[in-house]
């Protein structure tokens, strides 16, 4: 199994309180290539640091990574607008962020990044492809393009208090900037992911509809930026099926009902269940009491890991052995 | 471990009858995106086709490959200077190919591509490096840096008749077209590998400086063109151990002293012999018979896999799969 991890930026990410990825607003830029190489390497290379929320819970891709270890995927690193120099190898998509969605057009070059994910993953030889996503402000560009189409699911945050009023005070600011009515983008993704979205977004709708076309299969390893990113194929009419593998705490985030969205865009949805609720390693403890919660594809690792059958208590044994050894702590 | 697979174009390949790397000088322009493909996915993806020889003989990437399915190693390809889009995520250092060696400045952009070689190579996480390069036409560059370094070793060809004659009188001309006298760039490897040289030689020598800056071990995974990377950084006062590991069949290449290159270079040499002599399938036994003979890491590849003590009879039959899978046939 490969799987294609498309990170890029999001000028959304500067708005304070509106993102967990990263220390500051400001250090979020980092992190999409902190992530890709942690993947990629084990640890950071050209990035500062193994990026921390505000208060201190390191990126998923650390568990993205020590998953990887155990499971021996591929990965295929997909530059989406990097904003940085990453040390990963990368299949270049676009170049440059996308702006803040309060602009009338954050992400112009959205068709193309939907066309030259479409045109890779129509090539790849898999038959079936695994997303996952890094890209720090993306729960709010996802909740505008879910806006945009008129989806009304709601998102997820990495914030253990979901800042909701916060991403929808954005998200009106971003319609109102570009014109726009709620819904009144519906089966108009191109628009509604160029004008109220990242590009990341684009380049995962493009992944999932090049797939599409040869019959390879799909699974988005994420939240609800990969039910926005669904929403935006379903709405470029892609009717193939697609699934979501996902952490439980995302599927119990109140602020999100995956069963409606799983319903409205028919989605097949997986839950796989590392069990950090019973480990004492404050790293992993973290994500049951809502932080983090999901990204860089850790949903789509973990249901890896539980189809190889590797038990979780070992996943979690490998997990803290590699939080000590790159953090230096316990991640306390 | 990890392989850097340094992948790119010179024009020199385009002169008739120099280089076996592709069926007609015109293909060569494919060989290097297919090679690395081949490594990255185990077949071509946007490359046309498997690269052949004038006669037929597919390319090493192909066994590389199936080497790294048994052997599991990491690869990093780097795309230094590549003439067509690849599918397979690259580190990127440099753009466009290198010219033809006998114009004045085939490679304008050889600082840049070292010292990005240099950087990666210096910040990147592992211990030892593995490198292998594909670049058709490169055994004409490697004489060309060889003899403006005033370095008197032989280099090798993918064609069971080395041509010689041919790329004495390239490099002559490259040497006139330069304004240059033989040796007249003794320790001034930038200039000799700008006025003389490809792409991927600037490149390799600046992964050898890089990680010997910080003492990591360097093993490069070739033939005659590894040699001419390494006298391009013992040149740069690069003092480091340096390993190269290759197939007998450079090794036993009457145009190719070894021993004298290792000796005058301070080169440890590991040959590894993968037994293709005592096979019945048409695509090895071209090797011993004079074909390829090495490319694409291939002796990097094979020295790893006797590192993990796997049988070569085991890594025949697998290599026999590979090409019946992706070839059609057994090779010929």
């Amino acid at each position: 199994m490969r799987m294609l991890l498309v990170a890029g930026t999001t000028h959304t990410a500067l708005i304070d309180g509106i993102s967990a990825a990263g220390v500051s607003p400001e250090a979020t830029r980092h992190t999409p290539v902190a992530d890709t190489e942690i993947v990629a390497f084990g640890q950071p290379v050209f990035a500062p640091e193994v990026p921390v929320s505000p208060t201190g819970c390191p990126t998923p891709a650390l568990i993205t990574r020590a998953i990887r270890e155990r499971v021996g995927f591929d990965l295929l690193p997909i530059d989406a607008g990097l904003d940085e120099p990453t040390a990963a190898p990368t299949y270049s998509l676009g170049n440059g962020s996308g702006g803040d969605i309060r602009q009338p057009e954050p992400v112009p070059n959205a068709e193309t990044l939907f066309d030259g994910a479409r045109e890779l993953a129509y090539a790849l030889p898999d038959d079936r492809l695994l997303v996952g996503e890094s890209i720090p402000g993306g729960t709010t560009t996802a909740l505008g393009v879910l806006r945009a189409l008129g989806e009304s699911f709601g998102v997820s945050s990495s914030l253990p208090d979901n800042p909701v009023a916060l991403k929808r005070e954005t998200v009106d600011a971003g319609l109102d900037a570009s014109g726009l009515e709620p819904g009144e983008l519906a089966n108009q993704p191109g628009a509604a992911v160029r004008l109220m979205g990242d590009p990341v977004l684009a380049s995962v709708a493009g992944i999932i509809a090049g797939a599409a076309e040869r019959w390879a299969g799909v699974t988005l390893g994420g939240g609800t930026q990969m039910v926005a990113a669904a929403a935006l194929a379903r709405h470029a009419d892609v009717e193939a099926p697609l699934r979501i593998a996902t952490t439980p705490y995302v599927a119990n985030d109140d602020a999100v009902d995956l069963a409606a969205a799983a319903d409205g865009l028919d989605l097949e949805v997986t839950i796989t269940d590392p069990g950090f609720d019973v480990t004492d390693h404050e790293a992993m403890t973290r994500y049951p009491a809502g932080e983090a919660k999901e990204g860089v594809g850790l949903g789509g690792a973990l249901w890896l890991a539980d189809n190889q059958g590797i038990p979780m208590v070992e996943l979690r044994e490998h997990i803290s052995t590699r939080y000590v050894g790159l953090v230096g702590t316990n991640g306390q």
